[in-house]
């Protein structure tokens, strides 16, 4: 299949302009600060930081595409950082969760529980009653779920929120991960939906809205828009069985970000124009309903970089090797063991402390005992030295809390704002 | 290639026999105790539970197969649980480890210093310095650690105690992982070590011998063997350059355990032979030498199991997940996400607490967001319900310090002797 975001006239792929982040004095900057310095702030490495301004400038391109009826979420899967939930709970609608402990996270973030929402394919009795003692809204995902939560409500006489997480029967074409169509442990059956319904209203369940996800790191717009509009008219037949009128329409994420090599962009202006539609259609259709788009790495995947320092320089047989104190255990994504097929670079730079110009093909790697352990395969970098420091950008999401921290008994990875 | 371990004539490949834990009134037991039992004593799941019968079981082969000569190293980066760490440490006669953390645990669990060993490739200066202090062996794998301990040696008043690690001119052919032979940032290529041995005698290091780590997980014990003669080898002709007697040779590990279909265990005679040839040609060639074998899957890996629950059971589209609250978090290998190429089941069983003999083909997944988070992909299993358990076998080694456990900030996977 041709790889549709690789020009085809322009040579080897490259990795798309990573030039959001600033610079000062011919070195890069993070949060305003020059790699180097921020490495002294932070007392040592490795580390990721994630900074506060590029937080910023992705909520206002989202807030400038997106209709104003549009609510815009943050899926805290992707970085559950607590001070990184604190400064933008109070800059997105809402915040969906996916455990009891994320839970905990949102709620201390100060995201108000209306705003909340928690889905997962196998909440636990527990983390229900916590869902229904905070007040929030739970993407069932079971019949079990629902004969759970009648009792769980009626014991703590609180009113249960739910919305029914549909299993629809199309998928988000050309997705990184695919969590709808065919069979899937995610979400209940679109066929089954009218009867699982029928026992939310029986049960005496505050029925809500329905939460599709098809899909996520998508970086094809019109893949988006029909996964959408297929959403949204999903969402409107299946209302037709619902206890109560539809509220909330949660039509997912999916919005991917370029890492690697050929990889550009999202567009969001289709996306834009496709949402400003259904919200159109929406005001006709089911006049008290809300849109929600939940987003996650899209919302803080680029704001973040992990930071390692070089610790040795080693070439052998003629191939040179940055040895970091940095590697799989805190970036697993960036070492290409999560689900990836093919083994590719991330962006990767490298930060020399004489800000020298030359040069190398190099390999980066980390202090395990794997060969898995890599950062970087044979790319084009500054010749580097011991001290300088290694910068691999879209780190914003599923880095650290998605990595084998312990292994090898490392020290954990800091985390900081910047 | 065909696989060299699954018989031609036996239809499709299948598990190999996982017989080695017992059973009471038709149940799986641990630690002599019924899974459901164990369960309620752990308190709740998932759970890691490693049978210390089961680590005593396979000292005994290694003892009765190995020369009395030669020592028995483990190297704990394969699982450094602190009570399972301190039940070996008496058992083997030494212990490797792989970070200044390891270090701490095998000095607690009261390996004496003169038998710990420090290898890895990027020793940072306070690691060097932990290792030193502590009296231990350091693999040096570069000449920048050479320098780094002439000075710490002198700044505490302390000798330093150096083996070098070498990266050799071959490979352990049907390695899972390779850790030797080309580029490589692991050792010192073979042809820069006689310049490192003249550093190490130069700066006034206490040199002690050598270590070769080819590569792990090999199923072959005729691949083992030649590497072990080839380490050999190469090890005496190095010994020539060496400002000292060589006194440790230590020829690695690599001795692999059947995780998938197809799969057979290790035929330790061969390995066996092979020792005792070498373990009789360094009493002639250097007799001053001890020979170690460096092994951490094979000591731990049969011995530990995964024990997660069943928190609800879903048919989509004539498909049956069991979902569990264990998954990929806690056993990332087991998911297929820890450098396999290609996914594969490790050995799964289900322990029904109605003890029905009913089959069906059933996926077995997790509590997270993505289709990753799978532990068993349409395998025959005995039909269960919520409340049920799931068990993954060979599961002692990479498993919960390899696994990304903050991930969807689910509660740390608890891990017990058992």
């Amino acid at each position: 299949m041709p790889n549709p975001t690789a020009s085809p006239d322009a040579g080897p792929p490259v990795h798309a302009a990573l030039d959001h982040f600033g610079s000062a004095d011919g070195t890069l900057t993070i949060g305003g600060l020059p790699v180097a310095r921020l490495a002294e702030r932070v007392g040592r490495t490795p580390f990721y930081a994630y900074d506060r301004a590029q937080l910023d400038r992705r909520v206002v391109q989202l807030r400038d595409a997106l209709p104003a009826a549009v609510k815009l979420h943050y899926a805290m899967k992707a970085n559950p950082f607590p001070a990184l939930v604190g400064y933008l709970a109070p800059r997105v609608d809402g915040i969906d969760v996916a455990s009891g402990g994320e839970l905990l996270v949102a709620l201390d973030a100060g995201a108000p529980p209306a705003e909340v929402s928690f889905a997962g394919p196998a909440k636990t009795a527990a983390e229900l009653r916590q869902a229904v003692a905070a007040g929030v809204l739970v993407n069932v995902e079971s019949t079990r779920e629902v004969v759970l939560l009648e009792a769980i409500a009626d014991e703590l006489g609180v009113a249960a929120r739910v919305a029914v997480r549909v299993n629809p029967d199309f998928e988000l074409k050309g997705s990184g991960m695919k969590m709808g169509g065919g069979p899937k442990q995610f979400g209940v059956d679109v066929e089954a939906v009218p009867d699982l319904l029928a026992g939310i209203g029986a049960a005496g369940l505050g029925f809500e809205g329905f939460h599709l996800f098809a899909g996520s790191q998508n970086l094809r717009a019109e893949s988006i828009c029909d996964a959408q509009r297929q959403s949204y008219d999903l969402a409107l037949r299946l209302a037709e069985h619902a206890p109560a009128p539809l509220r909330v329409l949660n039509l997912g994420g999916g919005f991917g970000i370029p890492y690697f090599p050929g990889e550009r962009p999202l567009d969001l202006a289709p996306i834009s124009a496709n949402l400003h539609e259904l919200v159109e259609r929406a005001r006709r259709d089911v006049p008290h309903a809300g849109i929600v788009i939940e987003l996650g790495r899209y919302l803080v995947g680029e704001a973040g970089v992990y930071v390692a320092r070089v610790i040795d320089r080693k070439v052998s047989r003629g191939h040179v090797f940055l040895v970091t104190d940095g590697g799989l255990h805190h970036h697993l994504s960036a070492s290409g063991n999560f689900g990836q097929v093919v083994r590719k670079n991330y962006p990767v730079a490298v930060v020399t402390r004489h800000g020298g110009s030359e040069r190398e093909r190099a390999s980066v790697v980390g202090p395990l005992c794997t060969p898995l352990d890599l950062l970087a395969d044979k790319m084009e970098l500054p010749v580097a030295e011991p001290g300088d420091f290694v910068v691999v950008f879209q780190s914003g999401a599923y880095g650290a809390s998605a990595s084998p921290q312990g292994f090898l008994s490392h020290p954990a990875v800091v985390e900081v704002m910047a």
